[in-house]
């Protein structure tokens, strides 16, 4: 079918891709010069990328201009003005990693397949046991997401109240429930979902103004739940919110806990970082007392996507969790990637990478802010201004969409109107670049 | 900390490590003259690697040697003589794809975040539902692994027999159960543990001794179950089942679901390439009848590792699978990768791959055997011979690793003794090749 007289040799094809990947995916795709995206419309990008399956092969020069133009039309989320996600920039060292591993293929099932890698993850995950303060240590795994470490933690926090749901199901079981702010992440309900525990049974606490888990209101709940003939089982507290940026207050979360006896797991995901910060680890105070807690380092930290552990205080929940080298059983995947080694490769570089951390504002790095355009200026703060308001960040994405400049991300929050949501995250992000999207939204929006 | 006179530019750090990882992690790994593997026991490989995590940084030239170290005591799976697992080979154009991937960090929450990896995860899926034969096509989705995606089934089907459970959980809900065969992968047990099903829930049918479900016992199960007063909502049928290869009879199986009102999934994450080939399709027969299906093409059609769809034919099920372009409310996971990346790019450059699959023996490219030495060639069928038989394979393979000639992998089954299981792949792979690993189970183990 293929017309192989159009195919180069291997080495050539490699060597040929290679030099696009590094000229067009690293270096333009960071290039302050160069656009964050060019903008097409589904349709539009359908027509120019010829997506369709054919029996037939290509050439391997129309293989590589495929290649270039995937790169051209993809967001460049490396770009140095690319800050609507909780992730961002290029950072050399687990970029290569993480080419290693795609090239060699491991899947982390047990030593013998994959013994690099799997000692790897084992020295991340103690060190990171020991920044979280564990000093028996405790165990862990690299999974595919923050939203599967949350889930893991359901699952042991459930096992650990109720072992025999592991073999009988909850269908004979009392009706569990855990507790969470109004502001953690949306996965707790999607594996509350999953887990057959019900969207219902997730009690949510009110938190304050900055974001952070009322405790007064937590007690409240767990009262209410027992007083219902519930089962409490778990609260999550989330270290660093997704929206605001919030530490909900863990040393006080930990003694409800303890006074109620229930798991606690903290979901560090953007948070963790924090913990590797003199300066700014007294957010997570109290964390060491957590039984369990969600870490992502490809998000604050920079490494390759995605680098994300479960880590778990007790090494005897579950035969999920030994402790041998044999990672196969205690996981919910089958194979898995080496994604420690990332994390590890770059660590080995740069240090324990104490230089992070400059855009803590004002607690972490999530900069929530309105554009208020002339014409809104001299309304007085009301509803007026704030439905008018509404309408802003939304017209003004769509124009910085459509130029390319920059990406920041909008959303609206409890009754507060669209807000544009920044998030800074890579050390080389200047005074300047801060300068540039604050004249670039007005630029955009001025005449709303 | 880190002493950056040491430290090169960035372009020179990346084109050192491209050069090394061509050369070591593709090149030397793929050279069936170089050893599958350098076996170090984790004591040696801790020592050898100096893994600890220090708050100093290190060298370039450091680090270039690090990823030196552990690309050569890594197991090289896309060595033409490793056969210990259900991938293997390097596949150029998806190992390409994925190191685009890698480079840009595309993460499929939603179209403005990564409009070509959504356009061209649809464009897979849609192809990949052609296949199967639905012909009003249907929704999917590319996840961290097959074991993720028999979970999503299980959570589809039971939210198709009680939408309830998704909001209030299982625990007023009535007893579920789910069929599957003894030969499926041990992803359906762990699933139903996670889910709140239970393992007891998930009900074991017989297979023939060529591995494939006993119809008759599907039948009975139903019904005892149904005696029970318990609620069967599911039928999860493997088409290629991972020790022995076997396809379940799918068709029939379909008309037992019909018949009963269970939704059928299809576990084809190792034998879903079949569908790919004239000749070989006719064992997935029925397959268009499935409610779901699992199917990985880094398996069998060696894409790079992961690549695994989950595959849904009705797109209504649950908000969860709504078929707009912004793929983030389906999904469990939130950030998630281009996987579908690598298989698209592949076909594009080879068209259809059907030149794959020789190795269909006797029903697809598991080939499992039992070496017999010559001190046990005369020993009599029974008891005594299964019993010494049980001991040889462990030591062989253990000789096997500390050469590091090849790697095949080996296990009991049932009642049967442990016999190695060749996984035959890549379609380099030649009769010297086949000969070589008979050659070699002989000198390592003919003393035994
Ligand atoms: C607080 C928090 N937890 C969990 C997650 C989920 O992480 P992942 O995208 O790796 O699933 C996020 C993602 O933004 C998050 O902000
Ligand atoms: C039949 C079958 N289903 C599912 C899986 C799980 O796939 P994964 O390793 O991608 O989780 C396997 C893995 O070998 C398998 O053989």
């Amino acid at each position: 079918l293929t017309d192989n007289k159009n195919k180069f040799s291997v080495k050539e094809f490699i060597h040929q891709s290679m030099a696009i990947i590094i000229e067009d995916a690293v270096k333009k795709a960071t290039d302050v010069r160069e656009k964050v995206c060019e903008w097409r419309s589904p349709d539009q990008l359908k027509e120019l990328l010829d997506l369709e399956l054919r029996d037939g092969g290509e050439s391997d020069s129309k293989i590589l201009q495929r290649c270039r133009d995937a790169i051209r039309y993809s967001v460049k989320t490396t770009h140095p003005r690319f800050f609507n996600q909780l992730y961002a920039g290029m950072e050399p060292y687990s970029m290569v990693a993480s080419f290693i591993a795609e090239a060699l293929k491991p899947s982390l099932y047990t030593y013998e397949i994959a013994p690099v890698f799997t000692l790897i993850e084992d020295a991340v995950l103690r060190k990171m046991m020991e920044l979280i303060g564990w000093e028996e240590g405790g165990d862990g795994i690299f999974n595919a997401g923050g939203s599967m470490s949350n889930m893991y933690a359901m699952n042991l926090a459930r096992y650990n109240h109720s072992p025999d749901i592991k073999e009988f199901g909850l269908s004979a079981a009392p009706r569990l429930v855990m507790f969470t702010s109004q502001e953690c992440h949306y996965s707790v309900s999607k594996a509350a979902a999953l887990l057959g525990i019900g969207t219902k049974n997730v009690y949510v606490v009110p938190s304050d103004k900055r974001g952070k888990m009322i405790l007064s209101a937590l007690e409240n709940k767990i009262k209410a739940a027992k007083s219902e003939g519930a089962f409490p089982f778990m609260v999550n507290a989330t270290a660093g919110t997704t929206v605001l940026g919030a530490f909900d207050p863990i040393e006080e979360i930990a003694d409800i806990c303890e006074k109620h006896n229930l798991w606690l797991h903290v979901d560090a995901c953007w948070g963790g970082a924090a913990l590797m910060s003199k300066k700014h680890k007294h957010l997570l105070k109290g964390i060491h007392r957590a039984n369990s807690v969600a870490w992502n380092p490809h998000k604050m930290l920079m490494a390759c996507l995605q680098c994300c552990a479960f880590l778990v205080r007790d090494k005897t929940q579950d035969k999920f969790y030994d402790i041998s080298y044999d990672t196969g059983d205690k996981s919910l995947q089958c194979s898995r990637k080496a994604d420690a080694f990332k994390f590890w490769l770059m660590w080995k570089a740069l240090g324990s990478i104490a230089r992070h951390y400059a855009y803590f504002m004002p607690e972490f790095s999530n900069v929530c802010f309105w554009y208020i355009p002339p014409s809104l200026k001299n309304l007085p703060d009301g509803p007026e201004l704030y439905e008018k308001l509404h309408t802003v960040a939304p017209v003004i994405k769509e124009r910085m969409m459509k130029t390319g400049s920059m990406m920041v991300g909008y959303q609206p929050h409890g009754d507060k109107p669209n807000f544009f949501r920044m998030i800074v995250i890579s050390p080389q992000v200047s005074k300047q670049d801060m300068d540039f999207v604050l004249d670039e939204i007005h630029r955009l929006g001025k005449d709303l």
